[in-house]
């Protein structure tokens, strides 16, 4: 099933002094996002530089603004194809299978001490079954575990900051579920996209697990469907794929951010079950 | 029932520049600590000054050595008098029971960051029934859940880092289980000791909660048993009560710790399971 | 020269659930603060318990109240005494001269990371001539070197985070001067006050430290008159003195705190630059 | 001026259960790595699996080893081109000019909290002309507040922690010296490699800053010749290009790295004041 998506964002700034903006907001150029339309705008007239990460497809564009207000507007229509399976089916690929150029999402990153969090790991989960279920069960445990609490957490909140707080937003469930996995050896990712279904609307941060040969989705929040997000961007954590990284004095202004069914139907009522992953199988990290 | 111990320690060091020296290795002078004989001797003719805590009795003993070999020798005897009860009958104290002279125990301090593992404390304990046994539902996650585990803690270490790390000495053990004591509005403090039975034999660390009026003994490690402690001093952690804090250049060589029974008994070869209390019942921190 | 002071403060509160309060907002009972008259009035009729820490004075008042609003008024007029000195003739006490029962000051505490600081005390300050001049020193380097910041700083943040961070307010500049000192082997601790000529009126945090057998006043954020503190807490930091410990769930609404002269006269218009002591000279921490 | 060397390590574990090695020890396939003539050996057959960073030409190689010891041998030789210039030429590219390829570089990774240090780096250095210059300065700053010492940092030391203890060996060294770089706009990474000179031989640590268009080296611990480096590694951080990582229970033993020139002519005398060069100008982070 294919579904095709109307969604988008708006971004205020007010900028105090020559300010370079760095925006990673744009939909990922994935082959699962087919008939991609889409248009940015800014409310001036400004040069933009734009680049695509080869591996990623993470597309970031940078604009100089001057003092003033800045306004950003992206909006974009896609349809989405969802690879789905019975998540007992999926196994963890064996350490020693795992292609060489995916070894980067096994080190700990700038916000995921896995490292630290090694001998965690191994007591909660190290005796669990291998697999899709595993990663699963790491969901469950952030569930439980953790609060969901806006303002629990800043830009410098660590994995481990937040399970000694056990509390975070999403980028904090995404990064101690990323850190479990790869203190396990599961090679895992940071994930922004644009969520169907997140209420109140908002930019929203889910991960990946390497598992048989693919990426797959996992979302300790429970907060969005796994089979409703449009990819943004993926990288080591959020400090790759920041939506806006300004160099300057600026103030930020309110954002607004939507994604809707473009065929007008109703939201999805249930949670699927199944496993979904995000990649063509194939060689390395893409 | 009452034992009579025989202990005592010999520190050495090679002193490299004037060092003060000042050390907490003298058994406190407790009501419990009944017919105290006792030598410390230097091997040099040094000039001491020594401080007994008022509240708690830890006995600080400082001398200034100049650059060479320093031996420090102690022994004594002392008789033991124990006060059991049963644990289903030691209750927790209200906090607004509390004296107010004893709220320093519940506050966080160098190694005890109970302000940040609030929300761990309370949802690992905060529905366990309250009293004595909580606390020993304390000391069993902490057996459970750490390492013991020598060189995986250094002299910085917190009780969040030791959390997160899932490893540490006996130090540790004491600083992670009384941070969830305060944390759930227990009051806890650090306690140093001779330890009759640990194998092998070294300074010990372990815990006290007050509850019910009395402070009550408890060591998340298992090594050594309850009713085989002799105090040397109790704080809020392990800054407060180094068994030797120099000021100089100095390189310390090796310890030795001993405690026997003075009657010669073999060992106790059991561990006890009744609560055992520190303190006369009465008002504030003592 | 000796100047009276009309102060005070107004704490409100909205509570939640059943909630114990312990507050430090009082006056200190100290030689130097003469002629104190006060009130302290709760907006419901509620128990008071009350603490004064034997060789510190500071004063805890604790009520349990109720779910609904907690208003809290305090008001005092005191005469205040102050030892000036030549700052050139106060001298560093020798670590051997140091009394043992001020030894806690040299230790670290929970924000006063000084043992972690020792390489960089050193560094800057350790070939600082040593006197009261060169804990004002420390205090110009603290003005020099940080950011005095609004919301820079949280109630978990240390002295070695201010430092990395650059920034801080009253508490942070006070623990990490604190923080220096003990790495210099000069004892210090962390005071509250009610502060005249502070802009706009607040709790203010200042440090002590201790040389040439006194307690001596330093502020490194120079928004206070060292003359014009009237102290209400002194402790090894500010996890032993918070004005308010809350215990239970509650919001704490608008503080207004005011100091001025009682006599009516015309704010001082010059910081002075004696060295100001706090502590008649004598045995001990006190 | 160009110079062949011969270089090599001889790394040996003991291994307990079968383990995933992934070593990346060889000489990075660069145009400056001119006549690259190598062997890799291990003590036993293995399966290797090899992989080469397109950007950074780093080669990693991976075997699975089971139980037993393991030895691994590498030696080489190569002729180094060294890109030369005077310090004083080399400008800092404008951060609106900088490739975005670049921007990770830019941002704040795992031992690398240019975050954290943002206010630090402007304080100490915002106001030093830019250029090569001021990183020359920054490196300046390393080796004049920092104590190289072995055994004051582990695997866990972040930037932000050496800036604190004042203390560390050449990784801390080259992450704090990136940490303020990347503070200061100045794209900049790790660099592992052979460096000709280094007393004991040893792997070494320095940084690249990306300045004027190309990637220039710098070392903080004045410890090597700056055109006396084979490359082996370049990334975010030192978590990227360990030595070895290995995946499995083993014990570490003696390495023994060695480099010195193929014509055996004596070793230069004098450390280079010239801007040394490692990248063709081009566009991008390789």
């Amino acid at each position: 099933m294919t579904v095709r998506y109307r969604l988008g964002c708006d971004l205020s700034y007010q900028v105090m002094s020559p300010t370079l903006f760095i925006f990673n907001i744009e939909v990922a150029r994935l082959p699962r996002h087919r008939g991609l339309v889409e248009t940015l705008t800014f409310s001036s007239e400004l040069t933009r530089r734009s680049h695509t990460v080869p591996d990623m497809q993470n597309r970031y564009v940078s604009v100089e603004a001057d003092a003033g207000p800045l306004d950003v507007h992206y909006e974009a229509e896609v349809t989405l194809d969802v690879h789905r399976a019975d998540p007992a089916t999926v196994r963890e690929t064996p350490l020693g299978d795992l292609p060489l150029d995916i070894m980067p999402f096994l080190l700990p990153s700038r916000f995921v001490s896995s490292d630290r969090l090694a001998a965690f790991a191994q007591r909660e989960f190290g005796n669990v079954p291998p697999g899709h279920q595993r990663v699963t069960q790491i969901c469950n445990w952030l569930y439980d575990n953790l609060d969901y609490q806006r303002g629990s957490s800043d830009q410098f909140t660590t994995a481990d900051e937040s399970l000694i707080m056990r509390a975070g937003v999403c980028r904090d469930f995404a990064h101690l579920g990323i850190a479990f996995c790869r203190a396990l050896n599961i090679p895992a990712r940071f994930v922004s996209c644009y969520a169907h279904g997140l209420e109140p609307g908002d930019f929203h941060a889910v991960f990946e697990a390497y598992l048989d040969g693919r990426w797959w989705l996992f979302d300790g929040t429970r907060q969005a469907n796994l089979d409703g997000l449009i990819r943004i961007g993926a990288g080591r954590d959020a400090a790759e794929i920041a939506f806006a990284t300004p160099f300057g004095q600026m103030e930020a202004g309110p954002i607004n951010i939507s994604i809707e069914r473009a065929d007008g139907s109703p939201e999805p009522s249930t949670r699927t079950t199944d496993a979904i992953s995000t990649e063509e199988p194939g060689p390395g990290a893409g």
